[in-house]
């Protein structure tokens, strides 16, 4: 088997898409923040206390949107819909993060969910990190795809 | 325990470090790619086949830079060291992604590591995907920071 | 009546436009930047003294294109029309800025109307602070859209 | 006089501030968004409605960071402090939005403050146009520099 | 003749593209870093002394997608390949690069090509400098283009 | 000799500058469009045509400013002082573009003069090319650079 991002030569090319047909596409992506539970609580305050879940899902959508600056090979894609839930899980305990995309383009929107899931985590680490340093992100995984040549998969 | 990026109202805001005084700093973060035995041989197969590792360390130090545009409260950091290695881990098996950063600053390069270490992950996955869509991206994590106020932390 | 960018709990979303038909559209928006004569006069210098409202021009035009960037829940577009007017009024007295957008996509293109004359008024602020730091950025609004379901709005 | 952002020939550049001393900077600077009080009411609806002001609030923190990339002839500056406070006004009615911004550096940050509260006042418009498309925005400006050779500076 | 970036009174705008039909189109654009044969000889070690070619060849696909933030006039626009290949030829002495990209869209990719073209070349300046400050980039030019009303154009 | 942007095993990273001294540099690069005369006198219209080279002049300008998000392993610099010269030169014939920047920093600054000629070159050839797709941009090189331990260059 070989890699698409590379040529016959093993040279790394944005491959070319422009003779694929344009459909609809939906991609979910999953990740955690595994954390104490009083740095959860904490990431829980409120309103009052500051709204952890509330920004790291605002950085999730605008990190979305910069997927095709930061991974070299990705086609810029026009992303029609992004929806972030952060839900606290005293049982991790942690935080889980779940990113669902859309676009009517040519290629995949995989790498947008990862993205904006990644973001996610990270934005959580960052405005907790003064209570815990420990905090790991684990799990980020592609949940599900739909559309395109591929087809549907289900994790 | 408050938060420091939240005010007395719980409002977000990019914490005021005007008075900290500018020290040396690094932090060192590391992640893994989990994969089948069959994917890390289709990621090792050299210069002839594509460089995977290359594609996603160079991604990793570009997005260590685009840290400030990606997470709401970071603040601009001039970094003046990025080095990320990625080492194939037939035991995992899968991919582990070690970054080390520094800069001379008034705040930490936590952040930049981890955001280097999550961008070069997302590639890794992006290269592979065509072999394998259920890969992980596991164990994103602060290995050791050291300079400033909190002085050194040890995972 | 509920905001369309928050989903029914109030989490902030990137609304699902993939159903929605692709049309032309077009928004008109304007912005006024307040000065004295003097001020006004020194921006009307001419090419030996420094093209004030060509910078300014230009850089509404860039800014429009970075639209996605900064206004965290606005779906990227193809613009596919940037015409930018900067008209100097002594009755203000002040520049008049006007911007007027084109897209064939499947929302509209007032946000990027609006930071485009917001970014060509900041632009003006900047070139002439040094002769006024008093002058107002006034009057920002939409004038008028095409396009899409909503149809026609007028100002 | 001539301006500072344009040579002897009339030709923009990006002044030389290379010997300049470095020193602690604030400016402030603010913004209203006028609308209906109906529309008003909209944005003070709470959490479980969408939280306008937050969503806004951190567009302008990330804006501030995106000003030397907008405005052609700013330096790019080492924010060390953002504060963006939104106040619902019922005399207005309106949104009062307020910037605070730090830096240690050798030019002013008033550009960064006036990017800030533009980018929040253009969130607030957008969370907000499905209501009512009418809306304005008034009265950006300077209140307050201080630091530098210029010295402080009040509206 | 007239330049049709800019309007009847001389003004800098975005041309209108929305009337133009959505076409296949893709454009080749080659440049030259020239230098002496032994800093061709470092550029050429292999990947145990580094990927001088792999690193600009991903320099170059990461900057065509940049062009419409670089290029003031230039519409986004889809791009849907890139492929950079780089060649040492010691006759020169140098590195010629060579980028054929392609777009479905409404206007011409010649842009991008040349940006991606650009970047490459600066990117092998950056990587040798240590070696020969005195290195030149020479002829970057069109190629090729195919497609849209102006048809194929042939160096 | 080994190239400093790869460690010993021959991976890029971005070097460690962070014990090396701050100090004041300068670099001046220059590149050159040639053009048919008929082009050239197209560029040199004057206000009322469009004015080619303010619009050159201003995107490398704001180049400048990308290179650290262009050039993968350049280090984030506080740029200091952007000006460019512009000159039509009927001896080419064509267009000879002059960067001279500054920075007080850890590293030299010729990679972003490189990239601010780059910029303007390619906005020059974007101006024209409805004129002419032979153009060719040629003779990018540094002409001089101060300051670092490497001391004075020049061409």
């Amino acid at each position: 088997m070989s890699l698409t991002h590379f040529d016959q030569q093993g040279q790394a090319h944005m491959v070319d898409i422009s003779t694929k047909p344009t459909t609809a596409r939906e991609a979910v992506a999953e990740g955690l923040v595994l954390m104490q539970p009083e740095t959860l609580a904490l990431a829980q305050g409120g309103a009052a206390k500051g709204d952890v879940m509330g920004v790291a899902r605002l950085a999730g959508i605008m990190g979305a949107k910069r997927t095709a600056d930061l991974i070299p090979l990705c086609h810029p894609l026009p992303i029609s819909k992004v929806a972030i839930e952060l839900e606290a899980d005293p049982d991790l305990p942690g935080i889980r993060v779940t990113a669902t995309l859309r676009t009517t383009g040519q290629t995949g929107i995989e790498m947008e969910a990862l993205t904006a899931v990644s973001v996610a985590c990270l934005t959580v680490y960052d405005m907790l990190k003064a209570a815990e340093k420990g905090m790991r992100i684990e799990g980020i995984r592609l949940l599900r795809k739909t559309g395109g040549k591929s087809g549907t998969y289900e994790a």
